[in-house]
């Protein structure tokens, strides 16, 4: 990075940071897990990591949040390393077209998911990573797997968030019923959703996320966690999937990889040039964060990192 | 270019070239439009124009096809030069999570498509893009457009192919009078379909097509037909919804934006670096040019030219 | 019928026309089709024949109003007297659970709409009663039918009202070409549609309609139109498809097979007991008449002609 | 009954069984409950209550079979008895047009059943009628119900088969999750289902199940278990939704209201005239018993029982 792009970034961040803390319309805050509704809406946080291994930040980047869906990155990488391609007769690599917890297609498609980032794919994707496994294990790995990708121990499980989310998550026991009753489920729905409701409610800082998406960049000297070939599958599925039913836009208005969670956190990926995070409570209307989308549009524009051009 | 990648890449369009030639699995040719059902699908043809302007071919590049779906992200090119982002209004941009002449999708959206890129969607385009004109008037500005953008003026419209569709296209009809009871048509569904129809009925070569898609490679001294920040977005488009209920597994395979269309071709845009347009008739399962999409997969990997990294 | 039971049919249509006459929400008239919007909301009639011969009626009973898809009971007799059950393999005998015009089954079930009394099957079912015939020798047939049904040689078509549908029926057009697109259209959907938008505009008063539906009685003396297996199954028909999606809460409060239009028109059969027609314009949230259908609900309880009991 | 009816009834019941035991093509025994799946499919009974009292069966009317989602009739009677009207505030009385267990259905129409009689539409009945309960007391009333139906205490549940549905269950604790998420389920899953699972497991034999249909008949003499208004309209939801996605044809083809099971049995009522019991393990594809519903279809023609003339 020149001096002057330094310079440049320092100045796009420090425009952001005042227009976040402007902004009167901030969404709404995910309201259906309670641990999640009582979330302060007014903050704001966002880190960025170079390829040059420096680290920018603005705002709350130092605030732990519930990563959520996020962590449906980190279970993709540990189950393809597990399975390899045969995890992708269990699950499509395809757009879904519908709301993130929809049940409908799982009916039009037999039980076979579209793709590892919606809720019933993911849930398919940590029943494949258990692989004979107690949930508690698995959750040790994954735990091991983004410390290692963060460079950092004090990375957690929010057990009243995991808790919460297991006597609420009824939508979610629908869906992995339902692909039971396919076949499309090893485990029993209560074991697999215990590590999937475990695995949503890992607390990360925006400067954790940013250091834990590094091994996506496929840039030198970042931590190597998957092959390079596999990176830019998981990069790909990213853009073409992971803001569920507004993944074409935030393509259309960002045009770089990323996935949201429904705590208000996206990670979001520049291949070759940065990682990413950001993180706001309040959500848009297709269930990601409105600050934190808005935020990286701006940076990347002003960055000129889209990946089209 | 340096003299090394030079070399790689004729290496790798010979290598292509050889596969294809070799193949037994071709597809099947598309057997809806009579016209088209009659092509020799032993056919296969690529064509590479770098960002120094360079072309490097390989097989059957000079014979014409029926670009078809690929005229999409023309008529999407003009629409928006004409309409800007009020085209956003009729039209979505999201994957359509459905087959390409789905009429499902639009029960459920009130006749709003989801996307430019499939059939309904260029319906929209198309009427949009009259904007009050005589379907021969836009047609002829396509045909400029095209030809300007290819730097050839020997580009032209095959009226059989174009009223062969006329007879046959029931579904699209069904489209357009489905659009326009939600009252998202603005002309006669036979007027719009006529542009429509005789739009997918271009016939280009690959060397052509490649030379055409170089206003979407935002590289200096290409063809500047559209501004900047439009390149990047359509390319974002043909990314998330270039393959209809494929797109994404091109995404993940190819990493590349990309059109294909029902006759074949397939333009594919590697940004900053390559406009690429491959033909061969025989489509896979979701309706792709088979030799197509694996000779861009190829090439894409062995020049390193995905765009996630 | 005894003298009470007269006495007791006097007493309920006196009831009957002094509620309608005093009610405040009339639903809504259809408003779709210009012609039809203009009617009198504030209208009402209503007819029974009974099986003794015996034509009883009260309020509007003699103004003409525009069957609509009254119209297809009559239709299918016809179709079904041309093909038998060869009729079947074009269109089924289950109701719908849709909007009366949804495309969307279509699609799932491969162009074979589900029932003969939503419009996708009413569509198919004229398309097959053409059978070689031109348009205006089928409407004659028809014309035919319902006058030798009703005894009346004064029933007619009103051209202003098959030409409104004509000019405004793009949803139907693209159910036509839907069809025609899976080869379940023998016509060109332009010609099918002539003759079907032509059947809807047969114009009857409530008395002429009640004594049309004589021949779905299954009582001796009546006109025999078509074999008594026929009628059962027409009457079957009737009752889990005659209401679209508001079959299944007819045959719960009223207990008796009909058919609705959204001219405000319903015909209904008390089987071996009476055929009774029922007019007022304005509709309920289920396109049928809501006047009209808590009138029958009142006759069938208080003459106890429910066949369930 | 006169005499020469009583000859006919003879007659035609000989000649059913006669049939039914030389049936080739006996359809295919239900095999996602492990205990249904060891029926013998060889067996066939029938049983006939008249409304003089009289009762006559033919072939295996003797041997208990486990009435499944005939079940759902006597569930539904005692939900009523205990809401009212106020039941159809969570479960809709229209057919569904889709397979007995969709649950797409359901995401359209926010978690509210089409009707009481698919399997969403049963568990949201047996939760409403747990009404505070533990399942154990509402398995009590519901048995008390039935067996005074039947004037005979000889019947039970089976619970080898209640358990062998709750382990096997998926795709109903699906749907009870799925009605869950949605606020339209008062009780855990857990418990609302292992009363609905107790439910279905009642064992009866045909000679019972007949007799305990008797209450349906609204003939004078009968059992009254519910008021007569009650009687029709549970008669009419029979008639449009009590055979899943092949309602309208049983209809069309029998003319009588009916449940069916997936154990093959099926209860008819013809009003005012007979309740019938029919049973044969093999199931046709809408998943109701193939011999039973073509014996019914037989006895109702050769009788003169439709309801339809």
């Amino acid at each position: 990075m020149t001096a002057s792009q330094a310079e440049l970034l320092a100045e796009v961040l420090a425009e952001i940071g005042a227009r976040a803390a402007a902004e009167a319309d901030r969404g709404r805050v995910a309201d259906y897990i309670p641990e999640l509704a009582a979330i302060d809406p007014s903050q704001f946080g966002l880190s960025v990591v170079l390829a040059d291994g420096s680290q920018h930040s603005v705002g709350d980047a130092e605030v732990p949040f519930s990563i959520q869906s996020v962590s449906k990155v980190f279970a993709l990488a540990i189950a393809l390393g597990r399975l390899g391609d045969r995890l992708w007769s269990r699950v499509g690599r395809e757009p879904s077209g519908l709301a993130f917890n929809s049940i409908l297609q799982l009916e039009h498609e037999q039980g076979i998911p579209r793709n590892p980032f919606i809720n019933a794919g993911a849930i398919v994707v940590t029943d494949a990573a258990l692989a004979g496994h107690a949930p508690r294990e698995y959750l040790g790995e994954l735990l091991r797997f983004i410390r290692a990708a963060a460079s950092d121990d004090d990375i957690h499980i929010n057990d009243a968030v995991a808790r919460s989310e297991t006597e609420t998550g009824h939508r979610n026991f629908a869906l992995a019923h339902y692909m039971r009753s396919h076949g499309n489920l090893e485990n029993a729905p209560e074991l697999t959703l215990g590590a999937y409701f475990h695995q949503c409610a890992v607390e990360m800082t925006c400067t954790q996320l940013a250091r834990a998406g590094r091994f996506l960049m496929g840039a030198p000297g970042m931590p190597r966690m998957v092959a390079p070939g596999r990176v830019r599958r998981i990069n790909a599925l990213m853009l073409t999937c992971g803001h569920y039913d507004g993944s074409g836009d935030f393509a259309y208005r960002v045009g770089l990889p990323g996935k949201s969670g429904v705590g208000g956190g996206i990670l979001v990926i520049a291949p070759g040039r940065a990682s990413i995070a950001v993180w706001s409570p309040g959500l848009n209307a297709q269930g990601n964060s409105k600050l934190g989308t808005e935020a990286v549009e701006t940076l990347a524009r002003r960055m000129g990192w889209s990946v089209f051009g």
